[in-house]
């Protein structure tokens, strides 16, 4: 169960992340339960507004969740040489990705798939500016409370231009979104040329697990590419995370997803959505700059 | 003083970013004193080595340094058109700006001028690593412990191609570093076309303080260009710090930093520096680039 108390301090402590964690002032805790799979707590912080924690790690937060979000949707979504048509979330119950890809007017259907509905739940009543990507009537919307694995394996092959992977961290719930089956069934379930975008840990607290996952994705994205890119966000540990973007062979050459070739994503009409604040297509092509540690240690599982 | 025990956890607790903090496992309090302007506190870490911490405000830690001095350093060293003679390092007590200094083969002399010499002999005792800056045999460095605004205000018109500033933050002793009559003297005391590199905050945290100052060196740096930079860091407020750029109108047109003109630095022979382990060219067009809610609000202060 969640430490975090009103009126405290609370602080993020892991395994993942030893001796060190970050530290929020708790105003008022909206929320504590236990759902079949995960602690599940919603706070009010001073620093970062409405707090989501699952297992006592910081999911998102009012103040810094849109960095995250468009990143994840839109560094993919933006790199596809055509518009993407069928996408599918796997995880991402919160909604926040939803919202981001229903920016992308060329969508058709959007598929989500969310093992634990209490995260939907706390979400559509603590989280009104992320669920507000449940109600897009505009795209179809088929969310699925199921376990993402198994939902991607029973999926026909070819099925999807992109799929993101809103996970939380490889331990608990989300372990078997970080291995090799998962990502064989996603690479099966996506259109030739389609493309998988990956939340990916940090660079800083945790290479030697983001070099074992390049390496995997090499092996099972053969002929296509593996790219790496990460975003800035306080409340994640070290203040950044990153993404793991494969593509799947299809083209002549394996995709550089480092290039935007859709044009910026766009609010659709008459939905309350807060504006784009951190994606833009220069913050696409610097995202995947890694700092020279990070370049030698990744450089031989990457493509380009 | 600082708060940090023996095999206690320490929170970075601040007015300037409130409501959150890192907090850090202490394994051992090695220095704890106070000089004649701050609390001076060395501490071991589970996560980040040894670390320096300056009225409750962490300076700098063993395992991610590199980034903040590597990239406050060679971001205006490389951007200079001509390899720089002569450099300035105001603050930046610990050494680690020298050492990154010291790896530019064409320059002749850097002067270091820090007001806390209790910082430079913690730094020589309890962080070798960064304190190898102050021995450099083949650069000049003069070292004065000094009021860095009176020490620049003295400096002869047109002495310097470069001046880095590592400060603290604008609370304290590093107050006037952020303010008018400081950038007015590093402005009269650098050669045409010279280049000031200032710790300048965090986008997240501090975009109303980043804002005026980018205002404040625009109107100091007429003709010449100002521009923003950020780097990762993991153990500074929200996981990153920014550098505010500006160069004096010299040339035929203000100098665009985003764009490195020098070679790699490169470890003099027979020092024993840690290679470059962030810096290298690509990262340096990259940190130039600002998510869209930064973009939005510097922008109007900024030259390109």
């Amino acid at each position: 169960m969640s430490a975090a108390k009103d009126g405290s301090w609370f602080t993020e402590i892991s395994s993942l992340w030893p001796g060190t964690g970050l530290a929020l002032k708790v105003d008022e805790v909206l929320f504590k339960g236990r759902s079949d799979f995960q602690d599940v707590a919603v706070v009010k912080t001073q620093a970062f507004g409405t707090v989501l924690i699952l297992d006592g790690a910081i999911q998102c937060t009012d103040r810094d969740e849109f960095s995250y979000q468009e990143m994840i949707a839109h560094l993919p979504a933006c790199a596809l040489p055509a518009p993407p048509k069928k996408a599918l979330v796997v995880g991402g119950g919160d909604g926040g990705v939803l919202r981001e890809l229903s920016r992308h007017a060329s969508l058709e259907e959007i598929h989500i798939a969310e093992i634990d509905g209490m995260v939907i739940d706390v979400s559509k009543k603590h989280f009104p500016q992320m669920a507000a990507g449940y109600t897009d009537p505009r795209v179809k919307v088929l969310v699925h409370v199921c376990d993402g694995i198994k939902f991607v394996q029973d999926a026909a092959e070819g099925t999807y231009d992109l799929i993101v992977v809103d996970s939380s961290d490889p331990v608990g719930p989300a372990e078997v979104l970080f291995q090799k089956p998962f990502f064989d069934a996603m690479h099966r379930a996506l259109k030739p040329g389609g493309i998988v975008c990956t939340q990916a840990e940090s660079l800083w607290y945790h290479l030697e697990i983001i070099k074992s996952l390049a390496a995997m994705c090499a092996e099972v994205f053969q002929g296509g590419a593996v790219q790496y890119a990460f975003t800035t966000i306080p409340t994640y540990p070290s203040g950044q995370i990153g993404f793991m973007i494969c593509t799947k062979a299809g083209g002549s050459a394996p995709l550089d997803a480092r290039e935007p070739r859709q044009p910026l994503p766009v609010t659709p009409e008459g939905r309350d959505y807060p504006p784009l604040r951190y994606y833009n297509h220069d913050v696409h092509r610097a995202a995947f700059v890694l700092p020279t540690f990070a370049k030698e240690a990744l450089g031989p599982s990457l493509t380009y």
